[in-house]
């Protein structure tokens, strides 16, 4: 089973963000444990700063398949990109949206999602967790499990 | 470990609501589930139509302790309900939200959440698997696992 | 044939409200009415100021059957209770919503209505007549007749 | 007793209106079943898609009187037409306001009533019956019967 | 000098309208105040009930000219009809809004109107009062008097 | 004379609530210090989570008399409750609302109040003081001193 | 095949119109230019000041058929006639929106298309050519070429 | 006969203001003409670029009287002062609002009059002539002359 | 003890506004009624028409001092000045803000109160005896009294 | 003659996405139809989901020339970029902006056109026709054919 | 040369001012800067907390001339004041607004700026260095240095 | 000193865009002016038309270091990327954003600056004297000159 990880802008500099909301992780120590924890699972990360190539990874996930499923977490453009809503909505796979924090105890224009409408679901507010729990519902989904 | 897990206004018909939407699981089949997946953890169910009730149930949490954490779904009182929101910021253990169906995919006014901006964190739109991920995730907030 | 008549918040205490807007009708006048005007059915009043109690009046409709169609004036529940319209939206009989007064030509808050967004119709205006008009609203609706 | 039933724009066209809201019954439909159940009352049906003819039959009431009451239902004018608004306001008998569809369950620029606001009551979503019940309610309106 | 006076819906019921906003005037009373005052100016009196009437009385005026001044009434298409606001940007001669009562003083949705931005200015709140100066404003403008 | 004092959701857990806004007083010692200051009156205390009960409780004024004044704070739903807006309507007696904190000074959504609209007057800020004057002014209002 | 080309009001003045924004051609050149191009279709231009004229011009086509798409260009009517949006939404032939501004670059009151969301597309900004467009989308929709 | 004529600030400068907008009159002029054009009347002219001193014009105004009718124009100060409002409702006399252009057709913040709102009328985009105008609707008010 | 009292715009002619909303009593009156109620506490009355003078009077206690609590009643400006938030916020000493007249049973445009966004306390819609509560509320306030 | 086709985000995929919406037309199909109808003219398709490379390709035209005229469909972008709408506004030859879909027929978030306020025209709803007519219309404008 | 600093109301109190904010500095000591740093030219300081004093210093420039340029920092009425943007927009010399702190990192009704709107430039952020760089800037401008 | 000034889109072709608001310059001629001007300094310019890009150099910084202070116009970005807000408040060492043209003076969609809220200041409308007014202030921040 192969899962795409989707990061978008300024998830590179995790642990250079303001600690008190987003902790001291990194964004390949989220990886690694995600492979560690999932380990029957090829879980491939992907993370840019620029909306088209996030675009673009979507668009060869439509085009070559191999993916069954898409964990994303699209920072700042999760509320205001409606290219990569448009993207999103052509994948067939089951998708989940994650975020570090809790949008919904942040600054107003954050608590819209643009991208999370066009998903199965989405997870907020557990750090580096946010990303298991979602790991966890995309492999439920993807069996059928509920 | 106590966890408490509180569920608003028509929770208790789970299985009589739109299946496309909410599935055929009903509220007992939830809580079976989770006492099977967590079996090293007392889960507590409450359930009730009333807001009076549910801020109640929360009071006597932070009278009598004895609870480590708060699975919380207050349904349609998600969107509009002060005093619960009053009620959730007195209590000092991990609080997750839950929802069944994804509420950035519905209508305008279920976008909002009022109780969610005090809790730790929101899982949205997994069906009864959420109550899952959530009771994962408050159990990692409780053992301050990141 | 059985119709429940659900009545929300004050109006138990429809005489004693502004006469200008209300009359001196009372809940108990209206039921009688109701029962002398309609009396080959079964007309059961239900009033309660607990929204959870208008909601579990509903749900035990759904869950024991033996109704064939309602009658619901949630007073001022009716522009803000999500609750209430999620609980009536799992009813499959016939919905009528009905008002003693004019709710257009109120303070705008009670312009919108988010029950009456679930039910078959609304009547609104006409004091205690208003019941009578939604009876024989909800008796067509029944008898598909048009 | 003589009672005068407006029909705005698109009115004379109800065959033809979508179905799943509109049913099948035409205009003349609904005129002849109010001439059949309300017998002892002359029924003047007045249609027009002119909102200048709709102001004029109305000021054709103010001046030559000869009407007990007005059942009206100007479509799509409705909700935005002050002109009409301003027209009634200057009829002394009483008025009731139908639609066919439930305006509170569609697009929102359907849910606000600028014309409504100065009617005795509304009545919506009942397909033709909205005019069966409409004419019940200006019977007991004129009647003073409540 | 030729002054059209155009006036729009339910001005020709004025002495039908509320008295304590609009008085006992009526629209013949207002003609034959501004003949009377104003002897020395043909005033030609337009009213209309259709906004397509009130459309084309304005095109008449740019396609044969011979109108010295416009005094317009549009009632209450003055908020909602960009229609007139059009037709009256192609007349090129002095043109003065008039309103009996003073719409900075009522309902909100009567403080904008769109006409009278393509306007030379507006006269409200004086009965009938309000067209006599608006005709002196409009002699002024045309003879270039300041 | 009898005042009552109507106390909404939270205010039971007044003690337990954040320091810095509410302080360290409880409602039993409100009453008490009610009772001492105002010895000459009886005070009569009621507090509820549920908005049924406050209704009901007001519904008993209207009933039953007996009550000369009533000061009520109804928490968390002092912004959205338009029931209890609806049953304070009924009630003839003086009627003055007060809040512990200023709640000018708070979130945007806690600066509205849909009760306070039907009360004669508004305290906020004062902690357990707003209580205080509160009953000084109801009392004065009951005596008509000004 | 016939072409019913409805024009609203003010487009019988278009070559009185700020050139700036229309240029200098008239509505007639515009049925000249299309029945010279077109010429194997027989196209029928409509023009009226009257909503109401246009809505029965509509009604005609729903009832006598015979029309094989229609181009429309309501004027200032596009962006507030629910009443043509409704008529318009019973028409099955192709239907195209034209204008000869281009409303994206004008007053905000001009950016909403009410007539425009029911119609097939929207074309705009290229004087009397939109027409031209608009008949050869027309003819395109109708042949099914893609 | 005595009227006050009240000048906001900026009205002392009306010379050096924009000519296109507000020509070459200064305000002297403006008193000399209606000194010449109402020379059976006292006008008393005052102006002022405090909003206080406006204030406490009107306040003498009720205290002394000796003022028969007010003429105002609080220039910037129309849109926003809530004391200027508050002070002219104390005045029982005949006031009317004039400008020197018509504010519907300039910024958006111009468009609302909360002085205005408590004036028998206003007139507005006549430059100094709105001043004439509002004299003489003044003293047909004040002589009851309709 | 020095408690200064500032008034704004207008309430120097308190018994001559609306005798409905304000009674009879002058500002003269207040502060007589203060004087002899707190007779152990130097009360200084300061009005001011000029929200310049009122922001100038604070300035005077941010220099001198001697001033040990401040009652403010700022009229029309409460809800607009943010000149007179911002002079406020530089004072430490406890301030009350008062108001005649219950702010949210008026006009939408005095519900919200700029200056009392930070004061210690609101009270409002007493009369004269909002100022008697504020007064005692100040005292609790400096002594620490709760 | 030298046309540019830009194309922004998600239109390299036509042929994935919605086809009920879409249809199953790919962008070298549109390229293709432009090619063979438009023989005479050079046609350049340029295609990037990156903002930044859309923006570069326009500045190319600024630097360059050799562009007679621009077809532009940013896709998502076209609600949101101001860069874009910056860029285009540079450009001195005719633009014309084209949708597959009827943008005023879907979601609110997609009825404003920030570029399209710059181009000449807008064509929207005819899938790859659009591009025909915007084609078309293009050349139209080089050629100063009206 | 001659430049005017005009400052609006509590600049005179800057050092008293929260100083997180507005640090230590008094405006004599912005002014004893500014003349040490621009020594060749006139710099005259005017503060006043009065509205209209503001508005009259500028009336001073339009007629006595003298002034080369204007340095303005309104403080709290930057947000309010019609009027000052109406006196601003008399003056013909280069304009620059200031403000000691980013009125775009504060409360949202300190982010629009009307006075702003009609000066050249604004400068916010530096404390008193504010001043300094808008000094040079008034002084490129008038020197047309760029 | 190092300081990197960052330039968003559509900065490469300043002299290209509208000379009335923009001027001639070109961003080489900046970079000159501000080597010249400031040449004890290191100037880095940088731009890109991609937000990825400019998040990115943001990025660098935080990791790399050596950057003492930041200038940025990030152009059309400036008002609606979240993302280029949350890069920018990584950094720690001063931020000035500039513009060329007042943002204030222009549509209202440039009013809002998402950047500019985590930057120290702000200073636009001064053509390329911002950068120059932008530099010396960086250099006043990091000296901790004030």
């Amino acid at each position: 089973m192969h899962i795409l990880v989707l990061n978008g802008p300024n998830l590179n500099m995790l642990e250079h963000r303001d600690p008190a909301r987003y902790g001291h992780t990194s964004l390949p120590d989220i990886a690694s444990m995600l492979h560690r924890e999932f380990d029957t699972v090829t879980t491939e990360f992907f993370q840019s700063n620029h909306e088209g190539e996030l675009v673009e990874r979507i668009h060869q996930v439509v085009h070559e398949g191999g993916v069954d499923g898409m964990l994303v977490n699209f920072g700042g453009l999760t509320h205001t990109s409606v290219v990569l809503r448009d993207a999103l909505a052509m994948v067939k796979v089951p998708k989940v949206e994650v975020h570090l924090s809790n949008i919904h105890a942040r600054e107003p224009f954050r608590h819209a999602s643009l991208t999370g409408g066009v998903c199965d679901g989405i997870i907020a507010g557990f750090s580096a967790n946010s990303y298991r729990y979602g790991m966890q519902a995309l492999l439920d989904l993807i069996n059928g499990r509920s």
